[in-house]
């Protein structure tokens, strides 16, 4: 049935007691914070799990509060009637370990910015080396207290495709679909360079010390400089062009004749770098940069072909027509090169080109039919 | 005659003893490096300007000497028998003001990083701010020195495309023919906001002080990582694709595995930092990159085609076909339909994707039929 009450949703949050980890050892006490709408269903086989992007969290859609300005990013596909309809699957949205948001109610997930409970300070740059692979395991771990067994979906944009990638390769035998978006099967030399140059903006703030800053005063200039990194490169082409550019940031100071005054790209960018300096921990994005460069499917099972040969699951490609940072031809069309060539059911359906690699969030509506299709469309397979 | 041995020069330097500035009162004293291939005729007509790239300099092309490992960077078209052919024209290769370049025998030219003549330190941030018109006015300033009128050709990429239409624009009776390779008639939002990523790099680093820093220990983290950004992004991402990305630095050290250990693309950008590092003022890359920001030909002439329309001169528009900085529908587009509805002679010849932005200098030699047509077709007009 079709509501037209916003969907309401509260931020859950599971307890793993100890959690291996694939740099070996473990983390104790780890926090998972999570979000679902919709109800599963008696048969259990209708629970689609929607993984974030980087500076993402389980907040996926409908509000916390009917007054609440915004959604969750993904609010567009994910409701009544909408492409993943809420009145038939069972929705879960988890966070990523690692998740660098420390605002409520979102930063709940175990992360560099946590208190480590053998010490009672925060892990800090303690924190273990994390992969998404750890992710998957820990969001394996709280699907198995929710009672849930295996996935009719799992979906996600950019971070959150690769997490949908680690499901379908490394547990094929538990997902039936994989929505991958704006993803990839490792990073190339080109964003490797872009990762290491937001590391280094961090690093270099002299109020990082190394890691061990005082909350009170994180590195603030650092963190907000591999924001605006990420906010240029994140966005596309065509709509940098609306940013206001060339404008005056003081319409009385013209910076061309004066060195002191800005332009308006500038005020853009610092207002882009204060809502992530507002939300972010600088640990916890330096971490997860290191944990996006260690993806690799190719290393982890010998080839991509091998990997994606791995699959059972039907996989939806969602590239970026104009995604200048995870870039169709050099990222997506090896996947499905791939996954042809391994003879996995796949299909590809381009993003517009707007806006650029966040066209997976801004622009997800126009991919809602390949969404709709993917996910109710019988499976040819029945296991 | 065609020559075996190679071109030899030498760096000459010019003093203008006062230069009025656009934001108002003069330089004193400037010093301009530049060099020169080839020999006036008596007619004077035969001379052409070459001018440089962000990191550039005037040792455009030949050695200071036979044993010299490297040529000057448009070697490959300037010289005996070569697109610019230096047994016709003569070649006057001059610096940028406020090249940011310091190392012997390159960093001669008046700069943050030279000595202010009134006190004897360095101007560092007190330079007033610069203009690109503010450095043709130097060089035309420089040419009057050397007795030359009016130029057959000027040209060059990027910051030296910039100056080619800043003669042609504002000086057009003295300008037969413009090269213009990778280069634009503004920044627009995205390329504003990476240059301001690079300030803001550069006055990170706690050995900045407000620009005011030891010679001896300046902030070259800061300018590393901006070196690192214009490395990444000048690349094509062909040839990024050829960067040892996700090879292991230490081939004993998993970078996947062990926190502290790093990938092959990461040892790439610090020997690319390191490199402009040694050869470059922070001062000078900070000023520089304002003064980019500020090139502005639709503010300065009212719209692009106003501007357009005063070119007298041929034009040779070489974009990059794979260029990411100064993307050809972005920035070259523009400018060619704004000379066609000028109605200026002009033609446009696309440079290879490989190398993005760099194809201007390492691929120079693919545009050789371009120039020499642009260079020796009787003009159409005889002034």
């Amino acid at each position: 049935m079709t509501s037209t009450t916003p969907l309401l949703t509260t931020k859950e949050v599971a307890t793993l007691e100890s959690l291996p980890l694939d740099a070996g050892g473990e983390l104790r006490q780890v926090k998972v914070g999570y979000e679902t709408y919709g109800r599963m269903n008696a048969a259990r086989d209708n629970v689609v799990l929607i993984c974030h992007f980087f500076s993402g969290t389980s907040h996926a859609a409908g509000k916390y509060h009917p007054d609440d300005t915004q959604s969750g990013w993904w609010d567009a596909v994910i409701g009544p009637s909408k492409a993943i309809d809420t009145d038939r699957w069972f929705v879960v949205a988890m966070d990523v370990l690692g998740c660098i948001r420390t605002d409520a109610p979102h930063g709940v997930t175990t992360s560099p910015a946590s208190l480590n409970p053998a010490t009672g300070r925060p892990y800090g740059p303690e924190l273990p080396p994390l992969t998404i692979a750890d992710s998957v395991r820990a969001q394996r771990m709280v699907l198995d207290q929710l009672g849930v067994g295996r996935l009719a979906a799992v979906a996600g944009p950019s971070l959150g495709g690769m997490q949908a990638l680690e499901w379908a390769i490394g547990r094929p035998d538990e997902v039936d679909r994989a929505i991958v978006a704006v993803s990839l099967a490792e990073f190339q030399a080109r964003e490797m360079g872009l990762y290491r140059a937001m590391q280094d903006a961090i690093m270099l703030d002299p109020a990082f010390m190394g890691g061990y800053y005082d909350p009170q005063h994180p590195p603030v200039l650092g963190l907000g400089l591999a924001a605006k990194l990420m906010a240029i490169l994140g966005s596309g082409r065509e709509a940098m062009r609306a940013v206001p550019g060339r404008s005056w940031a003081d319409s009385k100071r013209d910076p061309r004749r004066d060195a002191e005054a800005a332009w308006g790209v500038e005020t853009w960018l610092d207002q882009a770098a204060d809502a992530k300096v507002q939300t972010c921990d600088a640990n916890a994005w330096l971490a997860m940069l290191r944990t996006n460069m260690r993806w690799d499917l190719a290393a982890d099972h010998g080839s991509l072909e091998a990997a994606m040969a791995r699959i059972q699951a039907r996989v939806l490609l969602l590239p970026g027509s104009g995604d200048e940072l995870v870039h169709g031809p050099s990222y997506h069309d090896p996947m499905a090169a791939a996954l042809a060539s391994a003879g996995v059911e796949h299909a590809v359906c381009p993003l517009p080109p707007y806006n650029g690699h966040l066209a997976a969030i801004q622009d997800i509506a126009t991919a809602a039919d390949a969404i709709r299709t993917c996910l109710e469309r019988p499976l040819l397979v029945t296991r």
